[in-house]
């Protein structure tokens, strides 16, 4: 009988980065899960993912990294949900090889006069939905993601269905950099409710929780109108309806909601099925996302 | 007796990568020596180095591509020296196993509303000097490079110190983003005068040639300088005196000249010895570079 496999907690770019090149050297696979903790069932179907894809002799490396160049000044970058201890035992119960949870002097040098200075930025799919109302966002995910490319160098990466755009930022940036590797885009996880998976879902206290089922119900009454229909809907009608629907919620706001090609995210004045619908509510002070193929 | 090597052209991104990958699991050491081609004597001793470094076993790619997003609008892109089958033809002499020599479509697809679409920006070193008067040349430089690094995957690349602010943007770009790999810069090559050797010199007819001599004068002129002088010199001071010594040559206009930390290129307003001076003059239409430690 085999005896459990050891998880490794690894914190320095430059011990990852030896362990990544001795696996590469061995003709290894390797699968990385970027995530910023406060891990989820959501969380873990992309690690089981990734683990399937490995396979017994290959690995799994999930990093741990709530990375502050994605967040805006006035965002929620501090009071982030964090809890390294249960995030390394879901991690460990999962088959996971590699924790690579790097602290912030690691991972962007503060070094006085040469301080971190580069940055990846996609220009064309980050400017709509999320890129209006957090204009810096994505060019914090691309970078940290490009990194952490480089510091694990994976075969293959495995994302959630749930940042939508994100994913598709990180798709492109893949093709345009000719980072050698593939994206996976794993389906969004959702709690019985419908209400999709997210460590925010932290913040959501008491009857918030209850009305943040606006999202996923907003995304179901937008699929009925579009299959019910029998031409295309106008999206800017669509959108009204909808922004009344959420915020018959007292606490729910609307950010944005959008109507888009899926490849290309570019929006649809008219909606048909096949488009694709996200969409940003403030429930309280939480914003939370969600989006669905119509 | 082992016969010659045979070197492969190889012009598809894919192909290149899947030898890269057949490298890596080999542990194959592999160097690379980005080039815009018209190659001279000073890419030759990159090549060299590169060979050196790479030993018997190793591989040296030299990439040939003169790199669109590098040019500014009213630069000479399309009219860059060109001369592919004398380059091939230095590289197979020189020892170089693969040019890589993708063609603009394998580099930037252009496809429709997928168009490419990201970039890496160096935020600080590219603020002064050719970022003024070339404002977007140096984030074409770092996405170039990046590509070219996830493409060839080498252990290491070897940069010219003629473009001395490219090379430390490199170097910047690959510790921010955790490239693995090493930059190596190897020293300038000149023409007996001085001239630094530049694909761009075969633009100097006549006597422009002779006139592009006072670049490395006024280099020479500022060491003699700092080096006679007991205290420091005021920066404003010597650029003036430099200025007035190169326009002394009818068709040469200085566009800079700066004095700086050779690490973090940040400008010294009081010149001594061991700081770093670059200029960039123009020579009629034709636009050259040099620099030196004083």
């Amino acid at each position: 009988m085999k005896g459990f496999a050891v998880m490794r907690i690894i914190r320095s770019v430059s011990s990852m980065q030896r362990l990544a090149r001795r696996w590469q050297r061995q003709g290894v696979r390797v699968g990385l899960v970027p995530t910023m903790g406060y891990l989820h069932e959501g969380h873990l179907s992309l690690v089981r993912r990734a683990r399937s894809l490995a396979g017994k002799l290959g690995k799994v490396v999930v990093s741990i990294y709530v990375n502050p160049t994605q967040f805006g000044p006035n965002e929620d970058f501090s009071r982030y949900p964090r809890d390294f201890a249960r995030d390394t035992a879901m991690c460990r119960a999962a088959g996971v090889d590699v924790v690579f949870a790097p602290s912030n002097d690691q991972m962007y040098p503060a070094d006085g006069e040469r301080n971190f200075s580069t940055y990846v930025t996609e220009e064309t799919l980050s400017r709509g939905m999320e890129g209006v109302t957090r204009p810096t966002h994505f060019r914090g995910v691309t970078t940290i993601v490009a990194k952490l490319f480089n510091i694990v160098q994976p075969g293959w990466a495995v994302f959630g269905a749930k940042d939508y755009q994100q994913a598709a930022i990180v798709r492109r940036m893949v093709r345009d950099l000719n980072f050698p590797l593939r994206i996976i885009v794993a389906p969004t996880l959702r709690e019985s409710d419908g209400l999709a998976m997210s460590s925010r879902n932290k913040y959501l206290a008491g009857d918030l929780r209850l009305q943040a089922r606006v999202l996923s119900n907003s995304l179901r009454k937008a699929q009925a109108l579009v299959r019910e229909s029998r031409s295309a809907l106008g999206s800017t009608a669509l959108k009204k309806e909808l922004k009344r629907f959420i915020e018959r919620e007292p606490a729910a706001r609307l950010d944005y909601v959008e109507f888009f090609d899926p490849q290309t995210l570019i929006p649809m004045p008219k909606v048909t099925r096949g488009a694709h619908m996200a969409l940003a509510v403030f429930v309280g002070k939480t914003r939370l996302l969600d989006n669905a193929r119509l």
